[in-house]
């Protein structure tokens, strides 16, 4: 039996039960999904300062907990502190923004990431470029709402999500649709079923991802990019990281 | 209960057994792995024009077996016939190569193929860069044996595979080495002991890529580079192909 | 002389009578055009399945004749078997769309394709892209016609092709016109004629691409992609293909 | 007059000197760089998770002090906090590796980067292509040293980067070295004597980029990445950083 | 103290005049700029022909004037002779085209150029491409005027540019806007003030950076791209030239 | 009968002679090979600022013959003046560099440019990426002699093309190799017959190029990158080109 930690990066308690809601149909008797959410950090996600602090508020909770899970999901669409967290574990550590992307890449030949804010989109595109994956990216496109709307869910989300989808596909040739966030997931089914193309949710692809590396006895390369020193006490503050290190 | 067809798209008895006894432990109570191998065609896969007819032999028996099964697996290196297979069902299809490639993408920030022949070096490059996956390419390397070689297996064949893993993550930094073949999937294990980084067989992954897609209701996008028109008598001589086109 | 043979990749009568008036005026003295169509495959070649199939027949047709001409056109917009087609021979094989673009090349520094049909936009974008042409593509534009269609020809289909040769013109700075489809070579002098930038017709480019490779005496390159193992009976139910293996 | 901090993300006394002592020539009376250092976060800033801690600790003193000074240099060669810094202040924030590749460029058509470790490249590459400055780099090369023993400096940190630059030039065809640490900018003009090719040391690269920006009037923009939500109390356990909000 | 050549590649006294203007506020004690413009080739510097012209007349003022003074400033948007310019000199040469881009780029994730004319997009796209710097590029804008015109500069002018500028922002997504052209450096400020992002103008942009490498101490590379044979008088007609062959 | 201007962007005599023999071959009633060179510029075009020259004096001697010829060609390996000169006319301007590249296409994946010195290969390498046509770009490669020395010939320089192909075929898996330089041209074939792959010369690649664009009817676009102004007494000091602005 696997069991994964899926951290919520943001500190919001509505965003986690929003979360929980979606993964309950992946639960069964060979998977143990536990969500924890970060007790610091910004209450959404919506920024790069937001990004950095969340990404180091998730190490640190997926640090804490490394013993005792299999693997790892940051469950928000800019998979704060993804690389960090590689490196202080063996486990596999997935992020839903570069989940949804993978498994929906053998589905069509481009695809579209669909996020929150207007603002947001020079990052997301940065960071499927920074992922190495922007060559069937169709485009990023926006509802216009920040993480705190999104989390409220309702017609008014679906019914923007069904008009910037449909326009990914008929302007932008998409051929599959991502949605990155985590709040967003339960909107992929209808959605699919209204645009008549896949839709694939970051959440439930990303816990997919990771049951798919533990049963291939997969682990995180640590030979170059993830590598670790040897612990020397060298972390001045952040004492609860420092045994990280020891690996 | 998931059923899955993997099709050997050569011709061959010898790797079919060799691919069988790689999938033995990926079998379980759900999951219905099912082989099948091409009765015409190439008995190795090793050119172009090998692909070319290894693809349509392969989409001949997904096509013929597409009722049957829930997901199609190409169990060769080249992927042949992924795209043409992808049209003609909903269900999703795998290609070895491109599934290896995808589940080794969270290991790390580069990756080696691995393949037979150095004749086909820049072929596989060339797939890399169709699929858009090339940006994280550390390098493709070949152990320099045909397939029909590669089928045999043996000491001599796990010592070119050390060496070579060994130079890609030496001289082209490599984080993750995948191997794109489906007759050394059994080597993964024993490379990655040695090397002491992540090794992916393009079979095993794939399988669990084909799992994953299931999982998740994901089915192939059709709206347009997977399209198909109404049914028409339009194909002479491939009449079995022929009522594909009715969907 | 040079005797090049013209393969129509289709199966249909109509197409192959266009192609052949769009031909008659590069014949001369020193070049002795010849075309062929398959007896099997799709009658229009518009999906991957199409191609693929498509593809095969063109193999054994230019495999059937490749003693008897110099060169060998492969007359069909997505360059069918144009891969597998160059292991077989030594001679000279050119695809349209491919040669449609080199040709173009020298006239301007970004070009448009014409395509037929919406669906197929993002096949044909990453046909160019595999050929790595992709740099200096300005757009890829449909008259939304299936090859059907596009056939019979007619003032609608020109009317169609100078409002997107336009548009690509306009608003994609399209400096020079492809038209990649083998039927609609004749389009080209009168579309450049209104539209006041060069129209490449890649059926007519191909023609002197061929008698180019053959006046400067270059052959394919057999070292790597195109290369061809030891003649071994190993094609099973292709055995018309089995004795190319033997060069 | 302007008034520049010098923030040294890693929290080593020894370093700060070595960066003071390379600062001291490019003061003047129209330029006032002070140097700072974080009290807390890695000694060293060697590995990803370094970075990630060292971001936000080197974003925390940015905060802190953002009133007080007129520009920010981030002085560490994987310029860490670089995206989020920005985000807080609309005075320029500059990072060392960046403003190294930046200032280097009208040198030479291809550069290289001089990294400590070998295991850090594939970072730095990624670092590189993050910013969209990868189509000149040349190669990244490491001297193999931890920035531990960078900072004690010496003859063999001399000979390992003569040795390591020469190779950049001769065999990887780079015009312009860039040295990407903080603690070697002193290297730079002997390096240069020694090699014959431009040596540009990030560090000072960083002040003249800072300085230019200022003379110029010019801000950082907030209109897509770097935008900032109205002020909310929304950050837990980061509230010296909570009020960067209100701007 | 500093002497700077700037060079207007134009023969227009008019818009000599209006860089004059532009550059004044730059003017300090450590600075002594100069300004000097061709007498011979276009007035107004629009097409490849005029580029290239342009750019030997810039090569002749810079070679005539090359001991007099420290660095070179090529004040034309199409950078005309910058890279055989830096052949000539070990002193740097600094194009405003390059160096608007490059002062801009540690401002925002994607940067516009606007240019004069919609015919010269195409030719500012491959420019900024040749530059290696077209990753961040989110459009080329044109103001639909030729040089002569933006030399008379205006209100029509500056509500041309309010235009596409807001056009470039709003639908392009450009954080940053570059101003490319010489005689449109007085609109950086109204525009920035206008638009709410910034605004670079190339021509002051690349005063700061010549300033930059003189405080550095940094030449151009001639190792590779700019090195320069022997003197042997193997120049006809270019006698003038002949001699920068002897360094 | 088409009627071709070869021009010789170098002013040297001998060069000319090896260029006229080797297009000797090529000579046939249906076309008139002509060839000029430069009366001034550089007696061999090593360096940039030979090429800026070079350029100039190659578009003069065009602007010069542009009624008496119907296509041009620039028979010298950097395709000096090429942009420039195919604004001056609407009949083809055909470069040799540019030429061997898209004629080689065809004949094999990846290709392999052979060039003089190594100070060039960095040029190269920039020439190719300006064109569009780095996708399939093995390597540049230089026999390491300057272009006087080319211009001798003989068994030295034989052997050492040799081994540079030789060495790009075996490690750098060219498929093909292009001849960029006008004078060594001869070498192709004896060059071809040692090695074994197709090696392309530019210069003849040039002359069935030109041949064909006139074939075709096909003549350079002027809509965006070679437009040209109304004629206006722009051109001070290069009266000579001033009337090229009237078309």
């Amino acid at each position: 039996m696997h069991r994964i930690l899926v951290v919520n990066p943001n500190s919001s308690g509505r965003a986690t039960d929003r979360i929980l809601k979606s993964l309950a149909p992946l639960q069964n008797e060979r998977l143990d999904l536990e969500l924890k959410h970060s007790m610091r950090g910004p209450e959404g996600v919506d920024t790069i300062l937001d990004i950095s602090i969340a990404g180091i508020e998730t190490v640190r909770l997926i640090a804490e907990n490394r013993k005792k899970y299999d693997a790892f999901i940051i469950a928000c669409g800019a998979d704060p502190g993804l690389d960090a967290a590689r490196q202080i574990t063996d486990k596999p550590v997935v992020g839903i923004a570069e989940a949804g992307i993978l498994i929906g890449w053998p589905l069509g030949r481009t695809f579209a990431m669909l996020t929150g804010m207007k603002q947001e989109i020079p990052q997301m595109q940065a960071l499927v470029r920074c992922y190495g994956l922007e060559e069937r990216l169709a485009c990023v496109l926006a509802v216009d709402m920040a993480t705190a709307e999104l989390t409220k869910g309702g017609d008014h989300l679906m019914d923007h999500n069904i008009i910037i989808a449909q326009k990914a596909v008929d302007e932008h040739l998409a051929e599959v649709i991502v949605l990155s966030g985590a709040v967003v997931s339960d909107l992929a089914q209808p959605l699919q079923d209204k645009i008549g193309v896949p839709v694939v949710a970051g959440l439930t692809a990303a816990v997919k991802m990771a049951e798919s590396l533990l049963d291939l006895g997969l682990q995180t390369s640590h030979v170059y990019s993830y590598w670790t020193p040897k612990k020397d006490d060298r972390l001045i503050g952040y004492e609860d990281l420092q045994d990280v290190y020891s690996t």
